[in-house]
């Protein structure tokens, strides 16, 4: 099999989907809008010719399905929304090599018919929530997310009607007990593959994260007439818990930890801040170190404010639980990039796929492509044509190994 | 001498120059304004029933004179304009004491004539450049200024004819062949006499300011799939120098360093920081050691952007030198605080007053009248009525030193 001559079309048509968006010039295509249907009669075309049978699910999921011995299924797939000012393969080069997987291997060659899906919505720019799509496959989607809004006050179910019925969300789940799996290709959108020489990762699951925003309060004073002693310097507060955060996170193997928002008020020149407000993310891939890392860095984040005589106020604090990917699903994953020639390399995801939702209901496992400088969400982000093709060859052995 | 009943009568006052505002319940008074004619009304009467001579100056300076034997002049003062949502005694409480001055004393005692002066413009709001009125007195005053123009498009000169003619501005400065010096009043709008339980203190200089607004710049990337090691979070380079600053002003004497400004980008919870542009003040009376504090924290912001790979770029360096009082009539302030039983105490200015700018052309020395909570530029900024006695009754003892 030419996998070469697959990746190359990989991309081929991800220039083409990438023509399907809301802004000239710009590629954002957001849950069932227009440039989502004219996504879809692209992805539609290419399904068809890869001998898959086409259908749009009550949620704007568009599956193909390659029909194997069965009865069992076996799903891949990501989504087909972006987020705005996007790059051209988060989301969409997992449907297209779920596609040329099925092209590579063609019907009924597998004992179970392969599904591959393109999520109507994963980044939830549209309504704000993210996983719409995959919450429907998954059987979770709750009939009140039809009630949000959009920017321009159309309700989700009046956004759905324009693509299919949104009263019959509940048919677009899948039935469980029939699925052996699913398992997601994605780009890495990180630098590690790249920094580890590797075109490919096994993706062992998908770190947990707390997300915090808080104040710290001190005085605002004269930044010549206040002595350094006595100040109530909220920024100096924050600049101390900065550094401890930043020493605690590299001590700890693949604890990442950001202050990516700061606020610091009132913010003239010459005035000692008397307030700051500011962001905490914190991620692990296991759950018992991001717990205990949250309450170190937070213990900390109280300390510096009893020592400096401020007040520390936490407005909200949020958990995205650890995701495990399945053990044997992720082993043989491994085992075919081995077989292979790629190498066995296996790593936890930093950031949100499907593939959360899906591990609620069905054993996962995801491969990662390197993601070139480790850009994403941007339109320079880019991928290496061989890793494409080391991906689909990858992908057509793991599928035969089930 | 009743100075306790002039301190009162300081402080009615005070209240009634309060009222004199552009805002109803909000203190802002500013350059040329109305309610800088209303003030004028009420420190003309104040000034002539103290026996004063009073002159309205070509930049709108109010002018008392105390008669004396002559001929040489002795100048005191301080600003009748405010910031916005000001305090009551930043400024005019110097004018008001100065009169009270003059009420203690009565023409003809002095070996000199005696003037107290109410600048019309110290804070610089109206046409963001401080001093326009010790300018015009000190001679300094170019005519190039009048051009500029308010918020509402008004020019100086405009602004001026309101009052007086801008065209005699050359008139306003005095012969300093015919002074013999200049002595401010002022609150402290610091902590320092509070934190060593002192009415007054006299002050020395005025603090050198370093303002310099720089970038660092790194790479914004995902706080999820970005390890720790490589990254280039330029707001964790600020809070390394942040810590840096703190560190180094606290181990050097009377050495303050403040970073007031911080704007981080893109800001986003879940970005590492790709940029912050933020600012340093740097203030130190001595100028040696405010050079050396420059140039150590400077080096230390180059040091840290390079072993984290990424740029400093400064945007602005601006510098306001040490400004020494003179000695000899330093001396006497203490002597007299001494005399009057409240301690000799000197300190530095860590703000800017019209001292600076008459310090250019005569000799000069200010008296500090204690701050309670070191709270200025607010409308809550107060003083102890038997601080205000105190200082009447040293800066009479002063005045008769001469």
């Amino acid at each position: 099999m030419n996998y070469n001559k697959l990746a190359h079309e990989c991309l081929t048509r991800a220039d083409e989907l990438a023509a399907c968006t809301e802004l000239p010039g710009i590629l954002k295509r957001t849950f069932m809008s227009d440039a989502m249907q004219q996504a879809h009669q692209k992805v539609r075309g290419y399904m068809q010719s890869a001998g898959m049978q086409v259908r749009v699910d009550a949620l704007g999921n568009m599956i193909g399905r390659l029909p194997g011995k069965g009865p069992k299924i076996f799903l891949t797939g990501s989504h087909l929304d972006t987020v705005p000012d996007a790059g051209k393969y988060d989301g969409m080069l997992g449907v297209l090599i779920g596609i040329a997987a099925a092209q590579a291997i063609s019907a009924n060659q597998l004992n179970f018919h392969f599904d591959t899906i393109g999520f109507s919505d994963e980044e939830g720019v549209r309504y704000k929530m993210p996983y719409l799509g995959s919450l429907a496959v998954a059987g979770l989607f709750k009939e009140e997310y039809l009630s949000r809004v959009d920017e321009k006050g159309v309700t989700m179910a009046d956004a759905i009607k324009n693509f299919v019925n949104p009263a019959d969300f509940q048919s677009a789940a899948y039935n469980f007990s029939e699925v052996t799996g699913f398992a997601e290709v994605h780009i890495e959108q990180g630098p590690v593959l790249e920094a580890q020489n590797l075109a490919l990762g096994a993706v062992t699951g998908l770190v947990g994260q707390s997300r915090i925003k808080l104040f710290y309060r001190g005085l605002a004073s004269h930044a010549g007439t206040t002595p350094m002693a006595g100040r109530r310097d909220a920024f100096a507060a924050l600049a101390e818990l900065s550094v401890f955060l930043e020493k605690y996170a590299h001590s700890i193997p693949h604890l990442v930890a950001t202050i990516g928002m700061a606020q610091v008020r009132p913010g003239g020149a010459n005035v000692i801040p008397g307030e700051v407000y500011f962001s905490l993310d914190i991620r692990h891939g296991e759950q018992a170190v991001l717990d205990e890392a949250t309450s170190v860095i937070l213990a900390q984040a109280e300390f510096i404010a009893r020592h400096r005589n401020l007040k520390l106020e936490i407005e909200t604090k949020e958990a995205q639980a650890v995701v495990k990917c399945n053990s044997l699903l992720v082993n043989k994953m491994s085992l075919a990039m081995e077989k292979q020639g790629y190498g066995k390399f296996e790593l936890a995801s930093g950031a949100g796929h499907d593939t959360a939702i899906l591990s609620k209901v069905t054993p996962t496992a995801m491969l990662f492509i390197r993601s070139p400088g480790g850009i994403s969400h941007n339109p320079i982000e880019t991928v290496n044509v061989d890793d494409v093709a080391a991906a689909i060859e990858v992908f057509v052995s793991f599928l035969k190994s089930l």
